[in-house]
Formats: structure tokens, C-alpha cells, sequence
């Protein structure tokens, strides 16, 4: 588990009741994914070197909790699986220094090539910051929101 | 099969590539999920009517293709299913008039009393509308990115 992400609630994330509207949770988890990017050598200059990028292929996203305009919070990051090419990863949602889960998010990366906007397998040096992330994450238990489908009893 | 909700991409949307962020188009789904409340008296005048909103208890997305800053997009809305207090919907993103999905997302949202912050069962003004829609949605095919489960093999 990794804390790569922290911010206040800003304004312009809340609705009109200074509640964090539904995508702005997945805003945030961006900005995380961003971080993690940044964490295994693909920020900008990484991007550059390597000609390497991050998509995001899918995502599924559990809402627990209101979050309010102007609380602290952080997204605490776990890597669940990966593949030549893939990442499967899970953020969480909490304020600062409490755990309480408020959002939980599990997600599909894929390593892209910009100039073919293909799928490429990992840099060297990127996958060996992943298998580090791996190792480190390997005994934790797994998200309770995950492997999750959507649907009403019939 | 309801179109809601269109709008350009706007910049504040794009990343330095001009292209549309992971979270945003989230965001686009969430103007679309407002137009579904508008449309079936959950507007403004409407929630201080009956003291009801929606919230989102969870988003499935799946990104199709790249959107770029300044195009034209629409959302179209299926109700795939609903009970007494949930909508399970699905949004596909689409550019105006054209038949290639560029994202999918399945939802369940949930009519919320707003004085108790507890679950209620729909108006049935509400009621009557969604009902509607279900009876219009029936005959449509399911949309192919339902029902999914995020993994890697192992």
C-alpha cells in the first residue's frame, strides 16, 4: 500500500451542496494514477525517454461516503496484478491519517507506445520499479470492492 | 435508447496531448446522469418537491477510443433495470450522429431522502416516469460491456 496522492476537496470539485461530485472522486484517483506513473519512471521525462504511456482500459469505482469541499484526503494505492503490459491496480479514498474507506476504486492500466499508440510492453527499468511494487504489496489482503458486477436482483 | 446530454470537449477536459482525461469522461457521464434526473422530475424544482436526489453507489467504465478537445459528443441512456429505490443504467459515449461507442458505463444509482440521508422508495410521479422508460428500453439489447469483471489471467 502506497500513499502516492494527497489533496484538499476544492471548490470546483463539489456540487451545490459542497459535496465531491461523483467523477471528481475519479479526478482524484486520476491524479493518483498520475503519481503512480510518476513513482515507476513514466513522468514526463520518463514518457520522453522511453516513448512509453499509461491508458486506462477500465475502471470500477464504489462510492461509501460523502466527501466534503475542503477535507483532507489521500488515495492509498495497491498493485493487485500485472502482465508484460498491464497493471492491475486498487486506490482507496481517505482522509488524511483516518481509515475510513470513503471511495474505492479498482482499475485496468495498459502500457501504450506513443508513437504507434499501440499496446508495448514495459521499459526494463519501469518493470523493475513494478516488480519492486509487487514484492512490497504481495502479502496484503485483497480490497474488499473488487471483482465486482453491477446489478439488480431479479 | 435516450439521448440526454451532448456537449463539445471542452479544454479544461483534455491533457497536454488534447486529449479527453480518464476522469472526465466520467464527467460527461455525470451531466448525463443529471439530464436522466431532469427528465424524470428530479430537476431542481423537483428534489425541493419531493426531497429526493440521486447518488451514484457505483460506476463500471469502460474507455473504447481516444475523444479529443472540440469534438462533439452525446451520451445515450439505457435503463437496464430498477426497483424500488435503484436505477441500474447504462451511459455510451458517442460523437454526435455517429454509431461508434468511444466509452461505456454501467451505474446504480439510488433515490436518496435528503433530509436523513437514508435510501426512500421513489414519488410516485417518479415512478410513473421511470416506468416509462423501462417499457421503452425493453426490447433493447443489452449493451455488450455489462456484467464485467476486472482481472488479469493468472
Amino acid at each position: 500500500m502506497h500513499s502516492f496522492y494527497r489533496t484538499p476537496v476544492l471548490n470546483e470539485w463539489t456540487d451545490y451542496n459542497g459535496h465531491l461530485r461523483d467523477a471528481h472522486y475519479l479526478l482524484i484517483f486520476s491524479y493518483a494514477t498520475d503519481a503512480l506513473m510518476d513513482h515507476i519512471g513514466l513522468d514526463e521525462a520518463g514518457r520522453a525517454r522511453t516513448g512509453h504511456t499509461l491508458y486506462t482500459l477500465e475502471v470500477h469505482l464504489n462510492y461509501l461516503s460523502e466527501v466534503k469541499r475542503g477535507e483532507h484526503v489521500e488515495v492509498r494505492t495497491q498493485l493487485l496484478a500485472h502482465d508484460g503490459k498491464r497493471l492491475h491496480i486498487h486506490h482507496g479514498l481517505y482522509r488524511e491519517g483516518s481509515e475510513q474507506l470513503l471511495a474505492a476504486s479498482e482499475q485496468m492500466l495498459m502500457n501504450i507506445d506513443h508513437a504507434s499508440g499501440r499496446s508495448a510492453i514495459w521499459h526494463a527499468d519501469v518493470l523493475a520499479t513494478i516488480e519492486r511494487l509487487a514484492a512490497s504489496d504481495a502479502e496484503l489482503p485483497r480490497p474488499v470492492h473488487c471483482g465486482r458486477v453491477i446489478g439488480l436482483p431479479r
